[in-house]
């Protein structure tokens, strides 16, 4: 795993941002996402990078797990070390030694998960950083400039994340007001070749809600589309039923992320839905608490059933946990709460990830999608 | 930097334990110490792997610092996961994924100061786990066994480490205590082609007693000699007056071991007393808690001039933290209280120590040890 140093951080000539559709299989697309810092193989998983940083990993470790980009947060990078400085100091991609796609989210929706006493009106959301208590304001337009200071290849529009459950006539409102910052968000974005700008198609679980939003979303024009606002609580059935309410009325011709999602099975099912693009603190989360993510299932490496267990725990994964280690070893680290369990099965976490992005590319390739996903939903992970 | 992997650990033709003296410089050695699992160049540092890992890294990001052997603890490990457990695992090399030499303490000084509740008598030490509070006994042959267990390349006597400050009596009377228990030791000891047992000096800060101590070791016979109960409080000058009185009455040809030291300036003045090989928790240790090590003195990441510095840590140093990233990224880290802060500035530091073993070893080599041990005791790191 050569690390990727400094000095080979040349940028590749500029690209405009686009999709290329390269096959499809159903409703599952394979694709390759242009952007100025590189292209990515869709459908792909994006580890999640909160604070410039995915947790317990160098940003080589990331790359060797077959990582193509990853996702780092705008509420969190405001607050500390600040847009500014990170501005200042060259970017997010110099910065966290990332010089692929970086996506950032909005901060919408850490505002309402994080943030204390927040207020939202038509002009945005007021709240204290859950850090130091001050005083802070988002709005649409503060929230794209702020995604420009980082660097960001894909800026996400500033919205509402809907909470769960809502009544229709909520879920309305609180879709409207961020299709009407989707529109401000686009008006402040300053185009530069090969970023890109993505609408978020919200309306809770409401399929015309989901409908008028996605049709509103194609008429301000984006370069790409998430569905927001999912994997809060409805439940898979729901969330599948709300992709087909939604993917239809996107154009074909954009790439689609469905935005914190998921397990093996949600992503399988997403796909098969025409979704794109992912990400998930469900990988590296996992791997900081002992659970380990395998082909057959997840395992508990704190079980004491693997205290004595000498064999690797995927004799097929190219990790450095499996490949230079016992499912022994991974149980005693946990145990003795060493910091190298976390940073080995988050490794190990991410590269299944990817493995099972590259499974599912393959699948989609050979015509053969269908059978792979009967046999993910069978795993049922 | 290419992963270890267990297809690699092939075993080398085994080759006998000794030190090869390549060179001197006054009472500086340039050595080489050869062992079943490997050379390793001396003057040497030994990064302190406790519970069988060096904490916060891989064992690859340690092979790259240019490590060549490293410290466990026989205490921590016969707690937990226990040294049978890892017998029946195939030895501490594969365990932790480390193909290359490993030393392994006697648990001596960690029962005096982690356990509880400890009775020390001729037979040995009882004491009481600081884990689980499980009564445990340790005798020079059990230490012995265990560390066979361990599979480690050098074996530690078991020997009762003298508190500080302590009278002449009582120091004298403990160092004859280590003494019978050394010849114990090497009684237990099962000899293996390329294996080793060191000897440990004892004797608090009086130069008789070091003496004494050292002679009976030579009398015993061992394949090398470590220096302990230093760096225990008596400051340097003691510790340099201590290994003057001491070296000269060990065996030249075979390595020499100051056990827990220490600072650079310590390292090098102890070099120029004649010592080959040292461990010390203090790169690691700083590295988890923002305190960095460069050629120019020490800094502390989380010091707020480092928060908008784009400049490397160390712009001449070859580690991930030096060739990647920026101080104010490592002050970001550790502000963010991220994972990555302690696992770059481990990396670094440890490679700073490797760095300064290394031109240790080429200034004596050059006949230039002098000028460079001046250099660092003005630096006075």
């Amino acid at each position: 795993m050569p690390f990727v140093g400094r000095e080979s951080q040349t940028r590749r000539p500029v690209t405009a941002f686009g999709f290329e559709l390269l096959a499809s299989d159903g409703a599952a697309r394979r694709g390759r996402v242009t952007t100025a810092h590189g292209p990515v193989e869709t459908p792909a998983f994006m580890p999640v990078g909160t604070a410039a940083t995915v947790k317990g990993m160098t940003a080589e470790m990331v790359a060797a797990t077959g990582a193509e980009m990853v996702l780092a947060n705008t509420y969190h990078l405001m607050l500390r070390p600040g847009a500014g400085r990170i501005e200042r100091l060259g970017g997010l991609h110099d910065f966290m030694n990332w010089p692929g796609p970086i996506l950032t989210d909005s901060g919408g929706f850490q505002v309402m998960s994080l943030a204390k006493l927040r207020k939202i009106g038509e002009e945005g959301v007021t709240f204290r950083s859950h850090i130091d208590g001050a005083k802070v304001t988002l709005t649409p337009e503060r929230s794209v400039e702020i995604q420009k200071q980082l660097d960001a290849t894909v800026t996400m529009v500033f919205d509402e994340c809907t909470q769960w459950p809502v009544s229709e006539d909520e879920a309305a409102q609180s879709m409207r007001l961020s299709m009407r910052w989707a529109a401000r968000s686009r008006a402040a974005f300053v185009e530069r070749p090969g970023y890109g700008l993505f609408g978020i198609v919200q309306g809770s679980a409401y399929r015309d809600l989901r409908e008028e939003s996605a049709k509103t979303l194609t008429d301000i024009g984006f370069d790409g589309h998430a569905v927001g606002g999912l994997a809060v609580g409805e439940g898979q059935a729901t969330m599948f039923e709300m992709l087909e309410a939604t993917t239809p009325h996107l154009p074909a011709e954009r790439p689609r992320y469905l935005m914190g999602v998921g397990k093996p099975a949600d992503i399988v099912g997403a796909v098969a839905r025409g979704i794109d693009l992912f990400d998930c603190v469900l990988p590296t989360r996992s791997g900081r608490t002992g659970q380990a993510f395998t082909r057959g299932g997840t395992l508990n490496m704190r079980n004491a059933r693997h205290a004595e267990d000498g064999e690797p725990l995927d004799p097929d994964c190219g990790c450095p946990a499996c490949r230079n280690h016992s499912r022994a070893y991974l149980h005693h680290l946990f145990k003795a709460e060493e910091m190298l369990g976390p940073i080995l099965l988050t490794a190990h976490n991410l590269t299944c990830y990817q493995d099972l992005m590259r499974e599912i590319r393959a699948a989609i390739e050979a015509g053969r999608f269908g059978g792979l996903a009967a046999a993910h939903a069978k795993i049922g992970r």
